[in-house]
């Protein structure tokens, strides 16, 4: 199972067979099971390259198979919520040999996609929305008259999240058909949390789990092939004794199904023929294991949820040296923590990704992970900013959009001085346009009062959380890039930066380049390349976006025959408008130049790949700054 | 009861002592139905004057009595949801000779405000944030140890919401002292839907209610004053067999007391007395009357939930023979979803607010109602679109805001056509900053491919929303005014509008003022006195904030000395920061002056006096032009 890295990924004999669904209904029952194994490998095997989500994949292949050989997409309809656990999906829909392209330029996307497949009827990448969506389709279909079916597919951890909530509550009086999977493995993107998460443990850890599911098997095998309407009535109440009743989701009105052996093929497809035939809203638990197949992933789920390239023998991971934003920030505010007994952390499910997982360690008491329920986690950080404590929420910059009337209603309206950390602020690369943190100026430039700003480097990044730390009279933002900025060093002692100030590196009075955060490296190369013209240079970091630096913005503008902007946001409505917008109200009408994203969403890629695409480099804006001097 | 309305409305006796909770606590026994009564009868003298939310207030009447009889704020947190029924606690904490105040500019807010008083632990105005905002403070507390009580209220309503809802699931890990009261009216601010409205409903209604409620009082009358930690264990068990059993909360690990009469005041001092003795998160459902007290309002809950002034003796109101943009909207949404099977119209607890009660009465079945759930409301209307039909989703402005992520991530990115029609769009008046619609431009204006409008007047409404329902290529948007815009008549058949395309209505040379929507008419009244100052004036009703007409921006902006925007929306990241913003980039450096909102929350009052206050007239803009050609 070693891979060539200069072939591609093997795809097997009888997965070669699958360019559709109706591929998977051609197949022996015998050879189901050698097909689950062939997409084990040829995941394990591509995913090496590529990175992406293994754990979730791995998890779900016989149920994506089960999936495909009981319904018939495009016609049935499968709503996988975030869709990471999309891949098996994919390969069984005419994408098995491009599998090897996923999450890189023009390649598959590592998310579903309605532009990619008509049998990706729904995209995500944010979670908790697969319910919804899917009901509205029901209530689609139902209005047309149709029959065809609508399997929503979400995990335990999507139960912790209020759009949800909100769906279930609507399920039992939208429609009589619906049938919603639980795959239930314990593991969100980390451990879950919350009374859900512990009633479903509990159903699956009840004492009589073992002898139940095996009569579970055993009962559903025996109705194989009979599951006619005629019957319907008889094996229904032959499920109420043998299944588990799940009264949580019968208080919602859905009838509940399980927990069955989410490995088990055989009993996957009958328990699916068996749903079909009803005509009230389901929900079948089944309980998987991420990682299923491969050891290592076994052995650590959270780094095999999704993860970079490694090696196939034993998943191992070049690990850089250089720390990333995430560690940085981790680290800082469990330090900063430590000298403040007011500063508490709070995490929408990820302590991973958001690195919390330091503070977590080290301050358990002030650590705070609510599940997938960002619009609590804010609330939840304005009632602890109410009386008297020092809020970080951590959470990604798309992710943000979640909590975004709480920024406004609750944070900024009541000056509570709540700390939005985005991570992934900026482009994220491979993992496209759901991942991309491309709008988080656009959308808090305008709310009253609030601070935002962005670092140049590791360094300074220390110092805006320290700054943070210390200022109590309002919500405050950063946003901060995946990976790293410039790798700088971190001096002992963190800086409290004045806030609305803005840094001027050099005076010149041709151009002033202003490179906000990630960007200010693409400025100081800017620079050089307009200096070997011949120009005056000023280089300005801004650091804050709201307030900017108005006296330092006017001076520059006035002073020099063009300004140019640097962000790595969209330019409409992002930092550079900010700054047009400024000088204007000024009365200053020196031309301003932006350098950012345009106004589409991006694509998934290397981030370098996707600069150079949208003319985001040093050379596309010294050439849009020379035009001013020919 | 009739009140005079040259005089202040009448505060008896024993609430004319009350200046402070502690007074609520000197009162006899025998003088808290009194105090109930006068309570009541200030509320609905005063009210009748100032207009307010009467309903939900005369039912917590008791209520909130009970509450400042055995808890001490401000030591002790009150946590009101949407906090509209504040009222009676802003009479027992030092506010009850300024009520006829309430909603009037620099008088009382009408929802709760932390900077009103100190008694108000936390401010609202949006639906289901009180569990979560609570929860902070309960582990604020826990934190800092100390053992103040914390006590979050919320309506039946607040449980279809995906923030209290995800809120629940953190309780019971959070802490061990909480009190949540779930005030169940059986309405929020429409009749309530969903699965959890009818479980309430289904414990309410229960055969045994009526004996088992009597059994509970004569129980907690037994107790009281017995509470003592030594006896709890035995309390409990009792309760236990007392109380029913309310699976849905235990398994959210809290326990369940109700359901109780919610007007029986002995009854509720003596269960919050219990309950401030237990270790462990609780519920307790009571069941209240909405408009309890006043006849008008207890056969007509919906209109008395929130309306204007009425008259006391028969609660009518004046009728206005103006339709508003709210009723043209229901009715237009209806007339053109008679003509076209796919228009489906979705609302988030609010038919009577966005008149969709009309396509709901006309057309059932392509009418939903999901319950204060807009994440859910928004995903639902895009799986709907995924088949081919056209959601019209009715949704205030400010409450868009908690759909934002689906606007980006599932609608923009899908390019599915859901349109979003958005009341309230702009100054909201009495109801303050929770309410007024100021923000949407800003956050729409660089969401990638989104149509957003506003019309001039009724008749150019009509027109848009026959527009929206023929625009299939992605999400559209439209903000339109509570109230009415000019009052004109509609035509007979809608026009359909090019996209994009502003309107001109008057050419000039000197100056051009670009007037949007509500404020078009302003736009007008500043075209007159300029044109008295003899400068040639265009007038352009622009339609569109996005896309933007280039080509009319751009020749006009050429052609004249200066441009003047009108919003009724924030100017910092508004629609003339879109205009300033295009010219800019189109190297059209003419001066644009712009009338909106300054960068700040704006306060409660009447639209004419906070306009006038903040700049907004056409005098104001005829001076701010004027200055440019002196």
């Amino acid at each position: 199972m070693r891979s060539d890295s200069s072939s591609l990924p093997t795809v097997g004999p009888l997965l070669s067979t699958i360019l559709s669904p109706s591929d998977v209904k051609r197949l022996a029952d015998d050879d189901l099971t050698a097909l689950a194994a062939e997409i084990r490998h040829t995941l394990i095997d591509s995913l090496s390259r590529t990175g992406g989500h293994l754990g979730p994949n791995l998890g779900v292949v016989e149920l994506s198979i089960a999936m495909h050989r009981v319904f018939s997409t495009p016609k049935d309809k499968f709503v996988f919520d975030v869709s990471h656990q999309g891949y098996v999906h994919k390969m069984l829909t005419g994408r098995a040999k491009q599998i090897h392209t996923i999450r890189t330029y023009k390649g598959l996307n590592g998310f579903l996609l309605r532009s990619e497949s008509e049998h990706d009827a729904y995209g995500a990448g944010h979670a908790g929305t697969a319910l919804s969506a899917a009901l509205g389709m029901a209530a689609a279909r139902d209005l047309s008259g149709n029959d065809h079916h609508i399997v929503a597919v979400a995990g335990d951890a999507a139960f912790t999240c209020g759009p949800t909530l909100e769906a279930l509550n609507n399920i039992a009086e939208t429609t009589k058909k619906f049938i919603v999977v639980l795959n239930d493995n314990e593991w969100s993107i980390d451990k879950n949390v919350g009374a859900i998460a512990r009633y479903f443990n509990a159903l699956q850890t009840h004492s009589a789990y073992a002898t139940v599911r095996r009569q579970a098997a055993e009962f559903v095998e025996k109705i194989a092939g009979k599951a006619a309407r005629t019957l319907a009535h008889k094996v229904e109440e032959g499920a109420k004794n043998l299944f588990f009743q799940n009264v949580l989701f019968e208080k919602f009105g859905l009838r509940y199904f399980g927990p069955i052996d989410g490995h088990d093929l055989p009993l996957l497809v009958r328990t699916f023929e068996h749903l079909k035939t009803l005509h009230e809203p389901v929900v079948l638990h089944i309980i998987t294991e991420k990682g299923r197949g491969y050891q290592p992933a076994l052995d650590n789920p959270g780094k095999f949820h999704g993860l970079g390239t490694y090696k196939i023998e034993d998943g191992s991971t070049d690990s850089t040296l250089t720390p990333t934003c995430s560690e940085i920030f981790g680290r800082t505010i469990t330090d900063l923590a430590k000298k403040n007994p007011k500063i508490v952390a709070i995490t929408a499910a990820m302590p991973g990704g958001t690195k919390l997982e330091i503070f977590k360690n080290e301050l358990p008491d002030r650590y705070f992970d609510v599940g997938i329920a960002e619009e609590h986690a804010a609330l939840f950080a304005c009632g602890l900013a109410t009386d008297g404590f020092k809020p970080f929420l951590a959470i990604y910059s798309t992710f943000m959009q979640r909590a975004y009337d709480m920024i406004i209603h609750d944070m900024a309206l009541q000056g509570l001085p709540v700390r939005l950390c985005m991570d992934r602020g900026g482009l994220s690369g491979d993992d496209g346009p759901t991942h991309h943190g491309l709008f988080d100026i656009g959308y808090l430039r305008h709310v009253p009062g609030i601070i935002h700003m962005q670092p140049k480097d590791e360094d300074e990044f220390v110092d805006m959380l320290y700054t943070m730390a210390q200022y109590d009279d309002g919500p405050s933002a950063i946003r901060f890039p995946r990976g790293t900025i410039k790798g700088t060093p971190i001096k002992d002692n963190p800086q409290l930066l004045e806030i609305g100030k803005a840094e001027v590196i050099s005076d010149g009075t041709d151009v002033a380049l202003i490179g906000l955060g990630t960007l200010f490296e693409m400025a100081e190369r800017t620079k050089e390349i307009l200096e070997q013209k011949g120009l005056s240079v000023a280089l300005i970091n801004p650091r804050f976006i709201k307030p900017l630096d108005a006296k330092v913005l006017e001076k520059y503008a006035s002073q020099c025959k063009v300004v140019c902007t640097f962000e790595d946001h969209v330019i409409m409505n992002g930092f550079g408008a900010s700054v047009i917008e400024h000088l204007h109200t000024a009365g200053i009408h020196t031309p301003v130049e932006r350098i950012g994203w345009p106004d589409q969403f991006i694509e998934h890629g290397k981030p370098e790949v996707l600069r150079e695409l949208h003319g985001i480099s040093p050379e596309h804006a010294a050439a849009k700054i020379l035009a001013h001097f020919q």
